[in-house]
């Protein structure tokens, strides 16, 4: 899984500071997570390959995290996309875009599929060879979800020594892979666990913003390999916080730390802050694998 | 009359080339005329004081000409703007925008006003104590209009010396500038043109994006200071510009020569050329005064 934030600055856009958007890779595939307003201009500067994009998830519809959506949708258009696009967002999403691209006569050559949410309860909204997307319900102003990327299992790693010391005839490998005992040319059953290796635990990436402290989702996103979790507000503003539905870096940490995450990512900074260190900082008095995003960023999870 | 180029290529954003949108300042009234995805962050780049713009001129509804318009709006509430807004735009582009404003119960707690355009021939849309501005009608693939802004005539120039001259009583100077005759202090009437000098020749700035090559327009435009005209394409793309309904840098400075301008700015240029100064090379051959737009560029009327 390797994660690219393309934008992670909450509010308006500014010539520094973008709103939220992220490309999560994830075995080849790539998955766009929010929009904000210049987002297809971040994914150039960033050479992002954006025609491998086939599915877009949307948080919830406040303009940070999806005035770009229409924009991209129409680049695809240009640059003559045939590849089926899958959005995924709240109800209403499919309105807003559409409209938009009739108004301007401007339909796309490519099929466009409109997946709108309305669950409050988490739910698996995509689901593929490799990858199950599910929702993690969020407490913000508007209806908003999280989403919680898991890689599915890969097949278990054949130890090739031991299956030739057990005589396992080469045509049944790709059986034990696939964790079944098998029966050698003697004749004899063998167990697994004696030709195969644990292969690496399937990692997971929740991503959460924007939300109040909502400490319903620690179920959901429990045991995650990384979380980002928005921290709009430093400590000092905590009432602030509380008062828009936004998390301080302090409360990001406390939901780390009860979900036993592996590291916490924060992002979606106010622009009253010129030193973002000091999230950091704060969030790091609570859970020791703190991160920062920045637009550019990769991480490699 | 003073014109910031915001962005003035076509299709869609890149880093090094935003779609289209310009600041046109009248007398210290800022009139944003198009306003493609990335504006409000180009406005702040070239540091456009734009809690002054009052009014936005939207010419047709192709995203590269109006999907920042939201975002703009947005920004305008988060900042506190409390001046009203008004939108002047294709009929649709009301529904566009509070569709999207209301999904993210994003209300502005400014006056925010429509004036939504569906008249085929020109006509005045707007007008104050400065400034008058008329709808140009397009021709393009979806309902377009340009748009004329003429300064009002300034009061005429009173010519002191003569004045005193004249033995004109000062009380009456303003009505001489008004220019009215004037009775002097011996009981004579004085012909205004003995006492004023005629004022600076009224400015007029016309918008005429996007647009095929439309003579039509000729008698509406005509003797303007300045004529901006897209120009998408060369002339070795002909044939393309008559299909897209759009212009090559011929047809532009032949309609900037039968109107007669002052002076002909070129934008709108296609992606595909690496090399915009063959634009001002082609259109030159008709027409002699040319200039080529840029993001940024700075035109003093």
């Amino acid at each position: 899984m390797k994660l690219t934030i393309l934008g992670c600055h909450s509010a308006t856009p500014r010539y520094d500071a973008h709103p939220t958007s992220q490309v999560l890779e994830v075995k080849g595939n790539l998955f766009l997570i929010d929009c904000g307003e210049g987002t297809q201009v971040q994914l150039r500067r960033f050479k992002v390959k954006f025609a491998r994009i086939k599915n877009i998830f949307i948080s919830h519809l406040h303009g940070d995290h999806f005035f770009g959506l229409v924009g991209l949708i129409s680049t695809f258009r240009l640059l003559g996309r045939e590849e089926p696009l899958h959005v995924y967002g709240p109800k209403g999403i499919k309105e807003a875009i559409t409209l938009q691209l009739k108004l301007g006569k401007s339909w796309t050559n490519y099929d466009l599929y409109f997946h709108e949410l309305e669950s409050t309860t988490s739910q698996v909204i995509y689901e593929d060879d490799k990858v199950t997307v599910t929702t993690i319900p969020l407490k913000h102003r508007v209806y908003t979800n999280g989403f919680l990327f898991s890689e599915k299992p890969s097949e278990r790693n054949l130890d090739i020594e031991a299956a030739v010391n057990y005589k396992i005839d080469q045509a049944y490998f790709n059986k034990a892979k696939q964790g079944f005992d098998i029966e050698n040319r003697e004749g004899e059953l063998i167990k697994n666990e004696l030709i195969t290796k644990d292969p690496p635990r399937p990692k997971t990436y929740a991503y959460c913003s924007d939300t109040a402290y909502y400490p319903e989702i620690i179920p959901i996103i429990s045991n995650a390999t990384a979380l980002y979790h928005e921290a709009t507000f430093l400590d000092e503003h905590h009432e602030l916080a509380t008062k828009t539905m936004h998390s301080t870096a302090k409360e990001a940490a406390a939901i780390a730390k009860k979900a036993n995450v592996g590291r916490l990512i924060l992002g979606h900074y106010s622009g009253r802050y010129k030193d973002i260190t000091l999230f950091k900082e704060q969030a790091s008095l609570l859970f020791e694998n703190v991160l920062l995003a920045n637009d550019g960023k990769v991480f490699d999870l």
